[in-house]
């Protein structure tokens, strides 16, 4: 059942707590596979298509077209295939390269992420073209999950790829937050910021969408394609005008937004315009539905739960001392939760790198929290990644338990010295407390747990 | 009611607002005050001394002696004297230079703090004295507070204060952690690591505590003067070891641990030992007592209330997106309270100084918060140090609310640049969302309270 290692579980009483533990980060992942979410919220029965709480009658559309972008996308594809058969039309997903999937009438088309390629912007263009020969008569499925913003690659005529990403590193490079940089990316792209509901308009669009974004706001996954765009060229203009770019930027750029804030070219769609009075955007997958499927399964393994947050971020070794704060608190007084206990949050943090070492910020966040709970036997704190990848390892995270210090000493290893290095990766391999689940298909940032038994 | 400078509750929405806020935050600071809180756990009726869940028959004491150390004793003895009046026989108590109060009988000895001095080992001596000739007839009551460890300072025979101080140093340098430095002063104190309760033995002894340390360790307040000691002098011994310092530290120091090792000289007083078969150690106050008075305010109030946790730890500004992410998952769902919630936490962060700035732990965590809640107009986070002086400030702490950031804007501040540079007291103070309170004569930490209307 558990998708992990199966030698972290360790023997005796470890085994039995951690065997309780995975099967809680299992529900978790399977809670937010894409095929299972996608077969979760979408069904048909006879003509009817069920999506959400939606209900589309398939006797009302000539054709139904599955584009977009990610790198779930292959998977997405194949759970639609397995839905809709051959009631799909045609279809194209930009995937990652080497995250191809078999499937019979979408086509996954593998393109460069995290930079996009010319091969991303082929496909993209072909999307671009499906979405604009849909009539009001067709349904266009669209399938968005992370990374869909550098797969779906797209910008209008006249602009580079190339323009784009020295845009970006410009902005990057003078400290611009990321919705300054999605402000004006949004105002550059044929599919960004709305511009792909535009494209489908009149058609009816459903947008399927897995969140890899905290706080899973619609616009900001995959720079939101089918969602109403909150800002302006003059928001745009305005941020390249703020870091003193209008000088250093690529001139088509520099002049499309100056035309764009002088009103001469549309505006990216807007709330209330009638590109989305067709459109549905439905999150199938995110870390709120990865931490709720957590805590349901915690319950039913007799654990008092509490789900404290879904928007966690910050430095991951800082993060990790308030969870092992709350499992003090539960050690010494019973509260917030009696035990056993069981604190579920989500999110994603970072890492300040200043070691060479290897290691990833749930497993870093892991390490930080094994020197704050050492020597309390009956608390575990484990941090995972959604993704199965984190940071550049091939763990998911690590458990820290009451223990691990100990056992860190027995073994020579220095956990401060580690910390120091950030190579929270060697430390948990060597004490066989690395998780490892290979790819999940899924990214719902991650997830972190704190038992108290 | 409320002991905060009034102008921070501005006017309108905000000032009723910030006026519920703050009615909480006083009733952290009210159950924790030096004296109401001994009032609320010692009383006399008759002959009858009520202390915690005990009774004392002063029929059966001669003497009643009162001695301690801490930057509360003024306060503390002030509230002793008015309770027992002339029973008291005779009594010292050290305090920091400038904490001087009104007392009649319990001499209060003004001495050094952080560093101890030649006055604290006087009044140290006397108490001691005061101690030694206290009989199985006489009680003892000593009156510990935040600052004790310094306040009372009485190396063994043959150790100079300097002595001590170059141990400290020595062992700081290496990056000893608190405890091991604790194990090796305890062994050279007459007073640390329940030499007090030594010394005072026979007599009835009651320690009546004012926690300074997140989670309480009882042995760690003013290294625990009555309380027993669970290191040893083979631990002592080990510390100065690991470090390489047994040539470089003053020879009596490293005779007294090698002699302790080897027995010759008798240990700290140990659990179950004769020496504290008639001593009371009570916790008068503590974070603890600040953050459950909070919650019981915050719920007469009308909010529902989570007390997560009084361990918290860690770095200022990361630790506010731990609670900022609390409040975006209250807002966004409804979890893990519904609104309108406050959400209590205490502990103590730390902030590692970068900038040149003025500020404190709560201060800067206020600052960051801020940046993390911008927009969010119905969330207010707001970190308190409970001795009403966070860092080296005169505030005890600031406001920060959804409407912080957009306010500092329009005053022409950068949040970010006052962050990097510390600055946060000249940040709060230009918005007018300093909280003063002048100092509160007690200490039990941090408190942060995060409120969702």
């Amino acid at each position: 059942m558990t998708p992990f290692n199966p030698e972290v579980l360790k023997s005796g009483k470890t085994r039995e707590r951690r065997e309780r533990a995975l099967a809680v980060l299992s529900a978790a992942l399977e809670a937010v596979d894409p095929v299972k979410a996608i077969k979760r919220q979408v069904s048909l029965s006879d003509d009817s298509l069920h999506i959400g709480q939606r209900v589309y009658d398939l006797g009302r559309y000539r054709n139904i077209y599955v584009i977009g972008g990610g790198k779930a996308g292959g998977s997405m594809a194949q759970a639609i295939e397995e839905i809709l058969g051959q009631r799909v039309t045609a279809g194209l997903v930009n995937v990652k390269y080497g995250y191809g999937a078999e499937t019979e009438i979408v086509r996954l088309n593998e393109a460069g992420h995290p930079i996009p390629d010319a091969a991303g912007m082929a496909g993209t263009k072909q999307m671009a073209e499906l979405a604009r020969k849909a009539t009001d008569e067709d349904l266009v499925i669209c399938l968005i999950s992370g990374g869909g913003s550098a797969l779906m690659p797209l910008p209008v005529e006249g602009i580079t790829l190339a323009d784009v990403k020295s845009l970006t590193d410009a902005l990057l490079r003078c400290g611009a937050t990321i919705n300054e940089i999605n402000a004006v990316r949004k105002h550059l792209s044929q599919i960004k910021g709305g511009n792909l509901a535009r494209l489908a308009h009149p058609a009816e669009i459903v947008s399927l969408i897995l969140s890899d974004v905290v706080g899973s706001p619609l616009d900001v996954i995959a720079s939101g394609p089918t969602v109403p765009d909150t800002t302006t060229f003059a928001d745009a203009y305005g941020v390249i005008e703020k870091y003193g770019l209008l000088e250093e930027l690529p001139r088509p750029i520099v002049e499309r937004l100056r035309r764009g804030k002088e009103g001469v070219i549309p505006e990216t769609p807007k709330e209330g315009t009638e590109y989305f009075t067709r459109t549905y955007n439905l999150i199938i997958a995110s870390n709120e539905v990865a931490a709720e499927a957590a805590t349901t399964r915690a319950e039913e393994l007799g654990f008092h739960t509490l789900l404290l947050s879904t928007f966690v971020e910050g430095e991951a070794r800082e993060v990790a001392k308030v969870f092992a704060a709350v499992a003090k608190e539960i050690i010494n007084s019973g509260r917030p939760l009696p035990r056993p206990a069981c604190v579920v949050a989500g999110g994603e943090t970072t890492v300040t790198v200043r070691g060479s070492g290897l290691g990833g910020r749930n497993q870093e966040m892991a390490l930080s929290a094994a020197l704050e709970i050492a020597g309390l036997e009956d608390v575990m704190i484990i941090p995972l990644a959604s993704d199965g990848t984190d940071g550049p390892t091939d763990a998911a995270g690590a458990i820290a338990d009451g223990s691990t210090l100990r056992r860190a000493q027995e073994a020579g290893l220095s956990a401060t010295q580690y910390l120091a290095n950030n190579d929270s990766y060697h430390f948990f391999q060597q004490l066989g407390d690395l998780l490892i689940t290979g790819p999940t298909n899924t990214n719902v940032n991650d997830l972190t747990f704190t038992f108290v038994f």
